[in-house]
């Protein structure tokens, strides 16, 4: 069977105070029905991607929240994943496609971070961490710049390489609209930014955001004409490992990003050299370095010095990572990102990426992580 | 495709003070494993159901959290739906089996809410509500109160008849040694309960409870000796409704409920004279009599006549309802219970149930409402 992307559309991600969840999932449903050329009542089920409306919002149940919100009298359900809940919503989404119960299938991944005081927020992020971790005060830049701290050990990886991974990416997001900080910077700005936890400074770290994406996909569907290419999802691969790093063998990897490629390479008959582009969980720039190496475009050690070559960058010789801006510039509303992501890569598949296009993009794929690597999702999409 | 239930096991259900989430998970997860006679690494995918880990226990991520706790290194999702997360997490795992991509995979229904402050865990629940009821200090009790006003007002339902609902609930509980209050109680004891929300007593209620249970569902099975019975799952259907009562055309039915049973109905190919017996949403009272009649066992308004000459009471003509002691008087830690009713039902079907064995029963039913009913799961067992 096969399952195409019939449209993604995604709200500006950023500090959206004049919005409220539901304005937010309004926009970007009714773009995506419409994007795909069907009626709202064709969509046969919702599948919502989001973390924090419970412990920051006090809303649950929101699967059926949204669906009535959308007009939608459909199954309707929430998936929770931490940071990887959009793209788990997307994977949970696939199945029920596969199962050939469903032909059309919604998929919305929302977050709305921004109305909460920053240490409410910082709270309720380490809720995906574990209880030893949240006890002895650790953070999630302070969990990244544990792993930074054992990558640079390891590999030599300096705070330049790094620096260039935020470089990078805000320069593609002031190619995107949608982009939460349209703003270039520089590697000496993100070397004199201030420390947040040690190596990575305030310029390494992804924002908080507020932000939705949505996603059509559909098993029926049909080429309008021979200019159309069709995006397909080509895999679709879930894994995990342990929540706390204390309990893993090294710092230097994500067991779980391995897993997961392996897994998304297998069912799709690719392998990382087929990859054109990919959108990245840039949480933190050294979570690139990292997702770079363990989703294989580049041996380890080697990535860090490949990004600051600018092969990774818009017109390099690729694979293009986050051409989106990633969750470092482009934002990280937790929820959505798993989607957007996947909106990024079709995007660029179906020639729709504007400014940012990647010429003669064929194969992408979306990585997308819970908290510190405990669960990671990828998908391969092809336009082929 | 035919999916069988290999094993089911649940905690008691109760104020389990001395237990933690993982102490309750691997004592469910280790049972039914044992219980399936598979090993824990022939279980290929962890499906969690859990309304209140992030809002009251400060976790979310539990999808991959259990996976580690439980040492399953496969893929894991939180499933989340308030009440119904029990039964959202069945319906997904049933969706992952069809897609032939499982073979064999386990559901944890999980909560643990007597840890906290009575007010603090009504709060809570009230996230699975509209922002405009709880704007208007609505609470549950509340919301099913005016449900059974207005049943009264239509039907002539009585609060005996309501009450008959309790005390056959816990009569059934005393005869389940997992069940929160094995406690026989008086129609009379129902009404002389303290007031909550005018029709609705202490006794109408069901309670504030932990507990956990899990399921393992296969594809893959092979039948031991012609004594063994299995148990399939004949139907998994969802629906959603509006949000808040306000938006309904009335309040003496809910439509997701008559939705999902439908649909359950027809992929079962099966209608409600076929079923034995049912576990079904009793949160309060009225909801048994509302859901006898909405997945068609009486006609509406008959229901609480029916429950008042024992006719739903193990030994009654059927069919059998709650044999568990129900929500009301087996416990309801939220995202537990969609997963109970399902173990019970596959317990009755198996000839497990020991001194509330429904003799014969040859096909159940399992009904898990989210919240006031704007999402309803109802699943169809049978041993045919």
């Amino acid at each position: 069977m096969q399952i195409a992307v019939l449209s993604g559309a995604t709200t500006k991600f950023g500090e959206l105070w004049e919005q409220s969840p539901r304005s937010l999932a309004q926009e970007v449903v009714s773009q995506a029905i419409e994007q795909a050329g069907i009626e709202k009542k064709e969509t046969q089920a919702l599948f919502v991607g989001n973390m924090l409306a419970g412990i920051l919002g006090g809303q649950e149940n929101i699967g059926a929240f949204f669906a009535d919100e959308l007009g939608l009298e459909v199954p309707a359900v929430r998936i929770e994943g931490a940071c990887a809940s959009g793209g788990l919503a997307v994977h949970q989404a696939v199945l029920s496609l596969l199962t050939g119960k469903y032909q059309t299938v919604l998929i919305l991944g929302i977050e709305k971070m921004t109305d909460y005081k920053p240490e409410e927020v910082a709270q309720a992020l380490m809720a995906a961490g574990s209880d030893e971790e949240r006890k002895a005060g650790l953070t999630f830049p302070g969990l990244y710049a544990l792993m930074a701290q054992a990558h640079m050990e390891k590999y030599g990886t300096t705070e330049e390489e790094m620096a260039a991974v935020a470089v990078k990416n805000h320069f593609h997001a002031c190619l995107n609209e949608k982009a939460q900080f349209k703003k270039e910077i520089t590697i000496d700005d993100v070397l004199k930014s201030a420390k947040v936890a040690d190596p990575l400074k305030l310029l390494d770290c992804s924002p908080i955001s507020d932000g939705a994406t949505a996603i059509i996909l559909s098993s029926k569907f049909k080429v309008q004409s021979s200019r159309d290419k069709p995006v397909f999802i080509a895999a679709s691969a879930v894994a995990t490992d342990t929540l706390a790093l204390a309990d893993r063998e090294d710092l230097i990897s994500l067991k779980a990003t391995k897993k997961a490629a392996r897994k998304a390479y297998q069912m799709a008959g690719l392998g990382p050299e087929d990859i054109d582009l990919a959108e990245v969980h840039d949480c933190f720039t050294i979570a690139e370095i990292m997702a770079m190496e363990d989703l294989g475009f580049f041996e380890k050690g080697k990535a860090g010095q490949a990004i600051l070559k600018g092969e990774t960058k818009i017109g390099g010789k690729g694979p293009i990572i986050n051409s989106s801006g990633g969750l470092k510039a482009g934002g990280h509303p937790v929820g959505a990102t798993g989607v957007k992501q996947i909106v990024e890569v079709f995007n660029q598949l179906s020639g729709q990426a504007g400014k940012r296009q990647v010429k003669g993009a064929k194969i992408g794929l979306a990585h997308n992580v819970a908290g510190s690597g405990a669960l990671a999702v990828v998908h391969i999409l092809s336009n082929l």
